[in-house]
Formats: structure tokens, sequence, C-alpha cells
């Protein structure tokens, strides 16, 4: 790590001179709350935004505001740059050609895969593509933060970055993985939400009220998470044996479900598509297997 | 409590007799479970099944097979039934007639509220209807045991029902609510199962294993739950504040999972519906607000 390498070098007058000097692009909350963290960590920093006023509070914890972005980039040889799309990091760091060789540049921005590997094409060797599944209150405390790209890249700053999250994840070679994690993330957090809110919505038919439903939900919620480890295992295995309950059994009980959101009027789509996702494993033969045997159907296109 | 009432009349040679008697009609693997939980609690319990095999287990360990299943419901002021469906609880118990006057009756067969609310009406003034969440290996264990009907027949006999698990709960009068409360979780659990398979259909086609997502899937799962309880007061108060995250934004990396999935192959009817719900949303003036505005969608049934 370089935090170790070096610190035998500089007599240390402050703690910040045995941590890696360390560069954060955009400012918006998300950036700022990363050069507080790196900050608190005791690591020198130079910060660049496009509006500088959003720097002011970081230079009174003790940033460097650089004159221009290429000062900036050039002041560390960790580079971490969070703006609000790629198109932007393209604009910004992509005139600045020579000055990102040999330095590691850390792209928290949000995006799709197709971007992180596109973004790598021109950002050099360094490249590591981040995704944050936190919100800026959580930076550098429990925020999961993952990185994929060189793993040399990620290894020269892993102490550095472990400043930002409880959760630093290398996931791999590919710079694209981040993105997708992230994405895949989201996307089962929007599946429990809509869930949570399809439940809300029969309950609230019968004159319930959702604040009645959270601690049976919880439960419920704890209970599939528990098998998740299970259900993993059978997908990468492609082996799905039903232990208590068969895709058959659910489809009844899915029967019910859909009945009853068209008798209560309300939206029966999510049924409709949970109903039909299982009936399609029925019809695939899968019937007396459990549930997981469902990832078929999720692996191809839906049917024309 | 029935079992406090009763206790000093009878001098107690055993530890049964200061419990009330409890009937168990059906013993599937459920229905053995539940008896098995009376007698493991010290309840003389009274079994009856249409195959008598099925109770030679449970007799070995003290329950009394009844010569018919008239004869099983006189033997105790609790009958608890769990057959396949409720037409056989109708077959069953409707013709013994005036016999279940004056007992409460608790029917923890799988079905929906309307069914629940239909028995009901011929079941006699102590009918509770109610839903096992639970395996019946956790049964007189962490068991989360549902029901609804008259509070009096509930309170009646709840000492004895928490015999069943850890989670006795009462819900309320109309006898639909267990059934209701059961095809929730249930349809909360298709739907993170669903959310889970869907993603690991995703990083599958990156190569990645079901399995290695299964850390960041779970801490997901914990980090959305924890959101719940402020979830469930927004849509109970019809307020929806936006704190971190808008619709708005929402939807601009809704378009990230729509598009990757499309690209990777992989099912999208999940990931599109999840983008048109939100959409609609939008639509209606919500992009602004938080997540939780979704519910409006969810009350009513899809645009046609």
């Amino acid at each position: 790590m370089t935090s170790n390498t070096t610190e035998k070098e500089h007599a240390a007058p402050d703690q910040g001179a045995d941590r890696t000097p360390v560069t954060v692009i955009g400012l918006g909350l998300m950036g700022q709350a990363l050069a507080g963290a790196f900050l608190d960590a005791g690591h020198p920093t130079t910060i660049w935004n496009r509006t500088a006023a959003k720097g002011e509070g970081l230079v009174a914890r003790g940033a460097q505001f650089a004159d221009s972005v290429g000062d900036a980039v050039a002041a560390s040889p960790l580079v971490v740059v969070c703006l609000t799309d790629y198109e932007g990091v393209r604009g910004l760091l992509e005139p600045l050609g020579d000055v990102l060789g040999g330095r590691v540049l850390v792209n928290l921005t949000s995006g799709t895969p197709r971007e992180a590997r596109e973004t790598a094409e021109w950002a050099g060797a360094g490249y590591l593509d981040g995704a944050i599944l936190a919100v800026p209150e959580g930076i550098g405390k429990d925020a999961l933060v993952l990185y994929s790209g060189p793993r040399s890249a990620f290894e020269a700053h892993e102490s550095a970055l472990s400043s930002l999250g409880a959760g630093v994840t290398y996931l791999g070679d590919d710079h694209g993985l981040a993105s997708l994690y992230d994405v895949s993330v989201l996307s089962l957090m929007w599946n429990i939400l809509n869930g949570f809110l399809q439940s809300a919505a029969l309950l609230g038919a019968a004159g319930v009220d959702a604040s009645a439903f959270v601690p049976i939900a919880t439960k419920g919620i704890e209970t599939v998470t528990g098998w998740l480890p299970d259900y993993a295992r059978q997908v990468d295995d492609g082996v799905y044996p039903a232990y208590d309950s068969t895709i058959d059994t659910h489809v009844a009980a899915m029967r019910h479900l859909v009945a009853e959101s068209e008798a209560l009027g309300v939206n029966a789509e999510l049924p409709r598509l949970i109903q039909d996702l299982a009936g399609r494993a029925v019809a695939a033969g899968r019937g007396g297997d459990g549930y997981a045997a469902l990832i078929e159907q999720f692996r191809k296109p839906a049917p024309a």
C-alpha cells in the first residue's frame, strides 16, 4: 500500500503526511462526502469543481482547491471523480491526455456497464470504475463501494479507498461489473419496494394501515433473505430441489393473489407477471421443482 | 383463559389437567405438527383424520384418536382444523350442525379472504380464521400464526394457541384478514425472490455467480427493510417526501436496468413493469416525490 511504503520517507508533522494524496473532482453532495471522508482519514486532499463555492466547506477543513482540473489531477496519484453523468467525465478529463498517465482514476459517477467499458478505452491503464451503494451520509461509515477494473490499480489504493466506507469490494477485471452490480442491487430494491407497496395496496383496500403490515413484512423478508445462499447455490448448480414447497404449490397460491387483487380493484400487473413467470416454469416441466428453477425463465427474453 | 378458570376444578394428576383440551382435525404434515405442539405444551389432545394411520405417531405421544369427526369436535372447547382446502372443511364440519355451537373453531387451512368470510357464515359465532406463515418444522418454535374473527374467541384460547409458535397475532374482526395478510406476505416473498433471480440472470449473463451476489444482495435487502417503517407511514399519511432520491432520479436508473437487461438478452418484463409504474407516477406529477408515492399507482387497476 502506498501509505505504508511512503511513511518512513517523510518526517510527519501532521497525520496526513503518511497518507496517499487524493484528488476529488466533482463536489455535489456525494463528491463533498467523498472528499470529507478522505480529509477525516488524514489524506492530503485536493478538490476541484466547476463552481468553486461548493468546495468552501472542504477548504475550511483543510482541502486544497486546485486552480484547474489539470492541476487537480496532477496533484495526486489517486484521482476520484463523481459527476452527474459519464458524458461530463469524458468532457472534463479526456482533453487532459497524458496527465492521467501513471495515476489511478476512480470514476464513481452513476452509469451503465457499457459507459464504464467505453471510459476504460480512453482513460488509460489505471482506470477503475466504481459504484456507491449508499447515500452521501453513509460515506466514511457503512457505505458499500464497489470497484471493477485492473486489480493492481485497486490494490495500490485499497487503503485510501477503505476510508470511503465499511464495504470496499473489488469485483473483477471487467470494468462493467461495478455498474452491473449497482443496477442489480437497485433492481432488487425496487422489487422489494414494489412488493411492499403492492401488499400495502391490497391490505389498504381492506382497511389495514401499511404500518400495521411492517412487522409481519419484516419477518417475511428476513425469512426469504435466509433462503438466498441456498437458492443462489441452486442457481449456480442448475439443480432446484423442492424442500417443502414446489412451484406447483406456489402457482395455486398465486391464483389467490391475482384473484384478490382484481376483486379489491388494486393493480394486478405485478401479481399477473408473478403468476405468468411461474406458469411458464410449470409449462417447461419445472412444476415439481423448487422456486429457484424460475431462473431459467429470467435468463431468456419474454416469449413473443 | 379457559385454562385458568378450569384449573381449580380438577385435581391435576398430570401436567395436562390444567390445560384446555384441544382437538386437531386433519393430520397432514402441518396438522401433525399442530397436534404435536399442543401435546408438547401439555394439552389433552384429541385428533381425527380420514386416514387413521397418520395419527399413530401422535397417539404414541398421548393423543386420543376419536371414533368420528363428530366425537372429535365434541371432545374439546377448542377445535383446530387444517385440511387441503376450504371445500374439505365445509364437507366435513357443516353437516355436524349444533355440535360446533359454543366451541371455538380455528381454521388454519390455506385459502382466500372470501373463503374465510363464507366459512364464517355457517361455522357459528366462535369461528376464527387463521394463517400459518411457517413450514411445519417451525410450529411450536418460531412460527408466525395469524388469526382473524371475533376477539372474544381469540382471547378465550390465546394461551392454548400460543403453543403453536412465537408469533401468535390477532388481526381483527374481519374473518378475511388472516388470509389477506397471508397472501400479502407471500406476494412480498415472491417479489423478493423474483428480484433476486432477475439480478442473478443479469449478473450471470456477465459471468458472475449468483452466490457472489448474495452478500451484496443481503446488504441491499437489509437497507430497504430499514426504510419500510418510514415508507409505511408515508403511505398511511399520503405525504411522500424525497429525502435523498426522487422518483425522477429512480426513473433514470430504471432506464439503465431495462437497457442492460435487453442488451444481455435476459428477461426484461419485470424491469419494464418497474419502469412503467414509476413512469406513471411521474406522469401523475409525482416525479419530485419519494418512492412511496408509487402507492397511488398500486391502488388502482392498470391503465387500459
